[in-house]
């Protein structure tokens, strides 16, 4: 961490501050210059509050000179971790495609998705039962899950994957093979440490408003308690342009790949137009992510959820083959 | 709702999607132009989901002509909600200020705090006991709630606020008089749906990158369960600027009592400055708010969290002083 | 336009609203709802303000049927516009690789990087001369531009693309094939209307704000002086994440090739890392832009402009070679 | 500046780029730690590219730890900047209100407007003659601008201010006292820097997307020229809400008063609301401001421009009565 001081700082001043960092257990190391003061810290400075200390009155500014995240970083980790599930696996060079509707509606219509996509190259299914967002609908029909899940790994081998939105439904989610956080809840800590005590893979996005640095802290929330099967996935960020509010930023997935060893995902059906999930879709495979989730409905107009960003089996299997094609062109 | 169509829609596609339309329970009225047609729907829209629509083949754009929430709405309630809580009020005319510390570390500092701010002016105390952020940190000490909330009623008369951030945690807060869901939880459904079944107060804070429309939509979740208690909190977006990446909307809030009648409260401690706190809660009278919340502690530089953001009591009360004039000027 | 009045709108208020419409040249058609009334509007409503109607006391909100810009509108001019300049084309299938350095520094840098560039594939090359960015240089040695064009021109036959970021200087640019607009002057009006006037393509920026429907706007600026030859150019719009604080948004060009038959070029060059050069340059040809753009030096290192941002020859080759696949893999 | 190496950097490599760095004509300090390497840069580091430096292979990141702005910065010149025009002034405790109509749409309207807000109190006419933004529409009649600045200043004796977008218009403004260079210009450099030669004050407002370090900057281009009456103006920057997409960053105005010895401005009037004028006027006097504009027109539903968000010169002597007795209050 560095500390710049203000150049009118009274030399006491200077010294009580340089006292108290000492007392934080770290070394500290001053240069003077013309305009101002440089306090290099040395040592253990993930303890020190940053904005504590930049809000001093005689602190100009405070720079960390290392990453707020440890057990995801690249830094200390350099290999690619690859986290395995079912029949597949991502990350080390292990590409996985993960489709399933925008939300589970029935037992049948999932089953028949699901051996769609399987055929197509999918190794995870998208296996969300959302519960409505409207505050005047109710929910409907209840699904038994620990049947469903039985069904789609005899049927077809497929892994399966949860959306977990609450510590309290943990147990419901007994049967899944893979456990996601949703970009909403990106920041709950609670649930993310509950996560951290699993040995399944657990998916985390990116929230909307959420820089990489917080996506990477957040991971290290699940992987300090001991699980480090831990997929990022980025879905897109709010902008500002009325006609597409959601932004994949790609560049920034790429950048996460460098800053971590985990494997990165790409949802790329978060746009809301089921017309921009193909080129999508094949930009993802195209900047090196390590796997595509994609959501496919066999009737999109009949759907209850997200049907608007929904594609058919066809055009999932379409895509598979490009984005195969596309792995090889940059392999 | 309207619908515009694409100039090149053969007769039967349209009149296939006004039978579809028809059959979700709305009229449909149709005018023709040179470039496009254009269907207006007239009934309870609010069943059809816009961006469904929106995707469909021979469908240009679709506009919703009434928003998407109804109890919160001002033009079905036109007068302003005041809501009560201990000794005070917010709402109707009625200004609150709230104060307290970041995070609560101890039971005598608390008291400390709310002594000092009840004599400032204060009707609500914020008791927020924050688990940390950090991944690698334990909690400290725990801090008997129940206990604590008593003292803080007998000796001060202050209401108290707590933070609850899981459904979880409901029947630890039965002490408080206010519930306050933060930012990351705005769009926590089911806690809001819960909280709709509390006779208490919740302020309900804006998410960091929500429009005033979700921010009113979640407020929707808390109202549709029965509790009309609903305080709106403006708390800063998300923005570009490396210098103050946290950017209040004043005139989002001014807009936000246009929208609803449910008073408006806004959090100006959340810019990460001390030294801009004094200026915001001036401005956030200044345009009219129906309450503003302060982090208050009396020893900014020993407090865990929140520090940087965090003034004196003796400054508080300067605050509160300024705070009152401007109401006079605005009256 | 649709016009929505509150609903406690006078009869009186409401006819004078209308009468005023219809002044402006329009027919208008009511339709009474239980909490609203809906005004539509038929005919020319481009030269009504629909922000003055929105902020009439009366109003609760407009919308826009139609968008704010004609020539440069897909539904207008339903196929592909194809531009040409040199030996090369853009549009209608046609797709072209543009490269070159930050800013030219000698002659014989900017004839290197073009034999090389050439060599690659690229059938535009960048030729913009750079004046100091800070307050406190001075520009460098000046340039002959007639005869460095010429010489690009004699010795590897690509067409030359220069920079021009005021009128004032529009005839020191004969030489160049095409005039480029950068972001920051997106909304120059009068040099777009002065480029309007020209018969060389234009490379149109867009500003790093800008909506998809401001950037079609500008480039309508063009298209009415009778120049049709606009590109319209995605460069990165500006995100609040410190690390990577320029966001390419690739569904942003796919929407932009659905809303306008011009062509799209996506410039890769612009989120700071030469590292993320190739997979946004592969990226964006795997969504299906018509061109890419790329910031080529033989030196980076010694480069004044950008140097962080561009990539050697060799390396643009080897991206050459898999756009290219991509190109095949999407066709 | 503070360069920090990646812990895996060869002895050769880094002494080349120590070597390298020292050419550039700085001093280097190194600090070797567990995981990195920490070179501090002493001396003038403002020639030194930071993203070339952090492009580099074995440079994990760079730090400025001095701002790129120099004669703004009020680190160099603590004391307040006091700016004169006319009958009045602005910064170093006093206090400028600035109104005009959004556009000048003939003499008589303009007198009309500088009459009633001369008398509620302001000391500078906005004076812009907006070119349309349409593309498809002529600009109106023209106006003598000489005759025009002679009558306000005969008649009222109030400074005009106009604003120029090109270089090439200089000239023709010769008549103004104040010139403004708007938020599409903020990096127009060439502009900036002929405005840098003149002796009349520059209003520089903040680009739609402009970091605060940014506006400075720009800033700087006119302050080296000799021309050091610079007034900052912040006018609101682009944001994700539909509702509300200009946001007032007044925390950022505040900020920047403390970054900056020079006048800051906040023009209230880009909300887009008329209904937001005066809460927002209200509460950029109330953080602090040292000035206010304000788009005032007699007859708001006649206005060519900008009309939406103009209010009447009643309302605006109201708003200037509040804001005098605000700016009591925070004396």
């Amino acid at each position: 961490m560095v500390v710049i001081l203000r150049n009118n700082t009274e030399e006491k001043k200077k010294e009580q501050l340089i006292h108290w960092l000492r007392k934080q257990g770290v070394e500290v190391h001053t240069s003077v210059g013309q305009y101002q003061t440089i306090l290099g810290l040395v040592g253990d400075t993930s303890r020190i509050d940053a904005e504590l200390v930049a809000s001093l009155e005689h602190v100009e500014a405070v720079h960390r000179v290392s990453a707020p995240y440890m057990y995801g970083n690249r830094k200390f980790h350099p290999d690619d971790t690859e986290i395995s599930f079912g029949e597949g696996s991502i990350g080390g060079g292990h590409f996985a495609m993960m489709a399933g509707p925008g939300s589970v509606e029935s037992e049948e219509l999932l089953l028949e998705t699901a051996h769609a996509v399987k055929a197509a190259g999918a190794s995870l299914l998208r296996c969300v039962i959302k519960k409505s967002y409207s505050p005047y609908s109710q929910n409907g029909e209840s699904i038994h899950v620990g049947r469903l899940v039985d069904r789609v790994h005899r049927e077809t081998g497929l892994a399966v994957v949860g959306e977990i939105d609450s510590l309290m439904h943990l147990d419901e989610f007994e049967a899944f093979d893979v456990l996601q956080v949703s970009a909403r809840n990106m920041q709950n800590y609670e649930l993310l440490r509950a996560l951290g005590k699993q040995e399944r893979p657990i998916i985390l996005k990116r929230g909307h408003s959420a820089s990489l640095q917080e996506h990477l802290v957040s991971a290290e929330h699940i992987l300090t308690g001991g699980n480090g099967k831990v997929i990022l996935c980025e879905r897109g960020m709010r902008c500002f342009d009325e006609q597409n509010r959601c932004t994949l930023d790609l560049a920034g997935a790429v950048l996460l790949r460098e800053m971590s060893h985990l494997p990165v995902m790409i949802d790329v059906s978060q746009t809301g137009f089921s017309r921009t999930v193909e080129p999508m879709a094949l930009s993802a495979a195209a900047c090196g992510a390590d796997g595509i989730c994609v959501e496919v409905h066999p009737d999109p107009m009949s759907a209850h959820f997200d049907a608007a960003q929904s594609i058919r089996p066809e055009a999932f299997a379409a895509l598979c083959r490009k984005v195969e094609k596309i792995r090889e062109v940059i392999a």
